[in-house]
């Protein structure tokens, strides 16, 4: 793998064959994992027919081939608030793995109860990396890094309507947190956040 | 007083000149309080020698005369992260008080540190109405709304750089704030808050 | 009931069967009415098996299941211009019904045709809150702020076009509106804002 | 004079020794008005050293230098709200007359206390044309044009902070006006209207 | 007609039996022409069960019912670039002509190929309003504007694509044309430039 | 020279004193010309102490060292509508010259008068490139490309009010221009202009 | 034909037919080539019917007629990073070489893999003209324009998500490019890339 | 310390006095370094009066008391392009370095001297962690992070004209960096990428 544990293939403006032939042929050098983001199923039931064990992940989108010893290392924290926004949640925590990192999920934990949150502070701060995912006014962001003293990366999502103008709102939200310890991401890119996370985690295991 | 227990000048865009003659006449029939909003202090020098009982708030930065019995009924609580937040913060906190309600405030409490925060939850779920100041992204709103079951107005600020936009970034984040049971106004708008803040107040006194 | 008189589930973003299995199983719990936004007919037709006395409401896209005695309080009248605002002013007429207020609604009162809002002086002025829902320029809000003593919350709604910025005019519009005693919430939002009136409703009977 | 009653000389930008003299070029062939629009007072100390009867408008910040008999055609209605509105108001009306139409003046009108402007409807009904010049939310032009059965051209104006945004925010407020028989000008653009109104006004001559 | 000689329904937003209803209503009273814009062919042939002399025009997406003797006064140009944005010129022309106004067209006269306009100068310098409809960066109302002393009304487009941004590019640049003597409607308004130039071509008949 | 006839320094953002160091070494090498854009008359006061016959060009701002025999191949026109928009066009103009193009001026030609270009049509088109700058709407960029068939390069300036969004619009207007064989550089960025209408001049010479 | 080797039809806002039928009659006259450009196979089919020898490129879009000698002179060289891109640059492509220019092709060189691009220098050294074509951020238009001393004109386009905003990130990072000698067309516009690089590319052949 | 090895105050919206106060206690506890970031001259002369020590840093703009020994692990680099965003990297370097980090700086590498930049490659593969500091168009950030293995943060400035919108446009261009392994911070802010460098930098020490 040229950097990490797996090769990545953006499916999203690919022909679904285009995708399965090119994540096929990485498949058959078996080096490294393979992940295909932003997969339609049909991208999975064309690779199917080469790679028999690859597998597809509904709810991040993503088409997933593992090859050799999965490593699990330290440990990177994806937290979410509501249930729109874990397909990026997922796709941020199977990155993260795919790529080597042990990964935990802590999720439906909001602003709005607040106290959810708190009873699991435990969690929160035993993690090396913490990716916060969140869509509306992102203020989750700016909670979690208030909380710990890791590095926080923030992924805004596009749930939501008006005001929140397709993620824009929870993304200048979160570059403006007045938290430090944290950095942003672009909307809906939970793969960025699992690559990166991934990377500082590993700087721990040196 | 046509509407509440003071008559309000907007300074802004009037010559100090002016600005001082409308609140000399205005104190001059004797009914009613008399607030001069975004007052420079040479509002109020030239007032003061007309009307010598004339009082100037430099924080507000208002010009208050008081006239008759002053009110204080109800609770309202004006919440504030920054020092930088209180111009606005005390700018709601003086025009509610003026139109006759009891006002508490609550400054220092920003999501950074939420356990400062959570420490006065009992002040926070006593008051009837809220006023939470804040600029940088917004957050507060969501975190007190979240904790409070009470009405809840935002106020977003100006303060802050780059991505919070002169405060448009803490306005959008608050409409689309994932809590309910709060509202916002105008950016930087202190006097509409506190405006609001005590007729919702006051109707708990029917 | 956590907050109110309804447990609320926000359909989008959750598939049908999701929303369904959630409003049922509040439903079941029988201890407050329960509110569906956003609801598609698959959502009632699907939920309608488990809970029989299920209503759908087609102009408010909402799914509604009544349980107990209803109560019906003070007095919270929505405001709305157009036929096209219709399904947001049913939002917010819905939820504060359903929170416990009496609702009633003024529409078809534009500013174009101004007289038939100033013939309807007296309702306007006997509410105790007040919802104002407008789309193109949302100048209703600050007509009828200007013509009441009392809360007005100003829902912008998405519908015109070009320079309308679905929503986006009207909402800036609703937040510089030069009368005190408004506020606004999020573009198409008739549930906060019902919810806020109804919040702000009650404080009067206390 | 190429177009209209009056030579115009847009003075911002230029440094007041090229606005004075061009200006007094213009005087000198004598055969129709001069107006140096957004002049400061240093152009007017200038001309009047070449020009002697050229006069200075303080709120307009116009030179005007009048020549021939002045025509006073028609009737053209300037309408405003707010005290600091004014100065855009009067260039258009100045603008307007010196084009030669008979200007009159609607101030201090505002949606916030309806009642006054409807008081003046006659006034508002026997203009042939009607310029509305509003800051804030810009709903001025709506209601008049709602009252009227006459062309309305709206001028938004900066005048206001936070999501007013510089006039933007009023701008777009009157392009969506759900009224029809409006049209809008540029931001501050009192010139532009009184041009328009005039060019409008005198076809009722023909 | 309680407004020039034509009823209008706005039938975007509302079902197609709505709109059909209104319409047979109001063509029922007999008074005056009746107009549907932004109307469906299925609005149409709902209609035409009816009122079996409705007509249907695909170009402007309107139904119309005329009623009584039409009158043609003075002269309204409409000018339109290029095939794509007809149906708003084609709007424009055809409200225009309901209200009254004798109506030229002068379509396929862009500002890419200067010497087609100029060749009509004529035809532009005897209207007495002017309609320019133009989508991409809207140049052709300031050349159009630049070439007749008459009342010009600008209609952006949404026409275009990328820094096209969905007719906001014209519509800005329409406002800031650096030539007096034109405003400017909302986006795609054809409804609102023919009203508005019915009511301006009228004043020239008294 | 690292790429064409003239060294260049960018003053803004840099102290007079560091700005006139960096140009006083580069003339001292001898090699090519040297010129200071965006350069207060301080830098070149500066400068002058240390390589007297270095010139200041008011206008364009900027500080200009001639050296060796000063090369005016081909023909690049620059081609500017109002006095506003000089300081620009002038900043084109000189970064052309010293970069060994012969430049020629066309200014005070807007389209609000098209005579006046018209007039001048053996003028545009005998140049080999063109570079139009305009503020306001910047449609002089689709007029002059509509008249010629070589290279025009639009620059968009910053000069106009309200609407004109600090030269946002006239850039947007430029970019989606309906007239091929132009493109656009950044607002004000007559350097840019002027460096790449040399480089296609001299590709002439080839 | 008018200007250039190619008649061209933008087919995007007209009906199949129509486009089919202007294309026939431009290949009628056999003097140039054709290009309809957004053009679905539709329109291609349609068109084969009259015109045997038309040709459909599936990747630009396009509908081609070849009439006459093909002219290939000179050189332009397009360079393209992401598969994505390929439609906005096969469309510069097709375009420059119908109009007569030799065009090359270097694609999948994005500044990700650096090296790779660098490996081309030769390449990228020895074209007349340049057309960079790059989504997300836009960065490859800065990286080429630095290694060349040749015109070189960016076409962002609309590829990308979340802060690529449709493409107006690329576009505005391209306008501020710190590299001279580049400029910037519309997003998407491949087609007004190639036509301006070929008019440029044929100067050096004079 | 609360967290990491330096008190902070941010002196921006504050007076003078306010700032040197609140810092002057914070040195006297003795316990970490203290550093003022954004403050004036002023400010640091009115804190040397209390705190002899105090050191003033004229580019970053800040006041520094060192406090114990200093820690100087690990590795950060801060990459910077032009002399305008120096005090934004210096603002990153010294508040990484008083955190505990050792910081390397790697200056005038921008995009359009590549050459520059490779030549450097050892010292950018060797850092741990990188900050990338870049005003106009943002595309060294992902330059940077194509050629490094390692996290990078980058920081867009405010610094250019026009199009590069007080560095929005920089912003948006980072976040859509086609370059997975890197993050954005708000726009100059020099000390949010120096805190969370250092906190990534530091977990490499574990
Ligand atoms: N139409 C709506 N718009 C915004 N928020 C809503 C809406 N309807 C419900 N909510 C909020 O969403 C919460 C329920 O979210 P969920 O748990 O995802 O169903 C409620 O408590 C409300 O605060
Ligand atoms: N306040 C204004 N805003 C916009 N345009 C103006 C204004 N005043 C004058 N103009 C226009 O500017 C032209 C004169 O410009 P100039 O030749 O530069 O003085 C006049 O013919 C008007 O069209
Ligand atoms: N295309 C249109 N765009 C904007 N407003 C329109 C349009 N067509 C009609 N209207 C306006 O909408 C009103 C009718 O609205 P309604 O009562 O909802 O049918 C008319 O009186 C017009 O003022
Ligand atoms: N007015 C200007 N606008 C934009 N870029 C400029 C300008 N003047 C010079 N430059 C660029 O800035 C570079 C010099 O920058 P510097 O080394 O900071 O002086 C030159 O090579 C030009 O590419
Ligand atoms: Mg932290
Ligand atoms: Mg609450
Ligand atoms: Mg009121
Ligand atoms: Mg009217
Ligand atoms: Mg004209
Ligand atoms: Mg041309
Ligand atoms: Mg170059
Ligand atoms: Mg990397």
């Amino acid at each position: 793998a040229r950097r990490g544990f797996a090769e990545v293939v953006y499916c999203e403006g690919k022909t679904p064959e285009q995708s399965a032939l090119i994540m096929a042929r990485l498949a058959a050098r078996g080096e490294s994992n393979v992940l295909g983001t932003r997969a339609t199923r049909e991208v999975f039931e064309l690779l199917k027919k080469e790679v028999p064990d690859a597998e597809y992940d509904d709810v991040a989108r993503a088409v997933v081939v593992r090859r050799g010893e999965q490593a699990s290392l330290g440990s990177v924290l994806v937290v979410a608030a509501g249930t729109s926004d874990l397909r990026v949640a997922e796709e941020a925590a199977l990155t993260a793995s795919l790529m080597g990192s042990h990964v935990e999920r802590l999720y439906d934990v909001g602003v709005a109860g607040l106290h959810r949150l708190l009873r699991q502070l435990d969690r929160l701060r035993t993690a090396r990396v913490l990716v916060v995912v969140a869509g509306m006014e992102g203020a989750l962001l700016s909670v979690v890094a208030g909380l710990v003293d890791k590095p926080v990366i923030g992924v805004p999502t596009s749930v939501g309507y008006g005001a929140q103008l397709q993620g824009l709102t929870p993304m200048l939200g979160m570059l403006t947190s007045c938290v430090p310890g944290s950095s942003v991401v672009n909307i809906d890119n939970g793969f960025g956040a699992g690559y990166l996370a991934n990377m500082i985690n590993r700087l721990g295991e040196a």
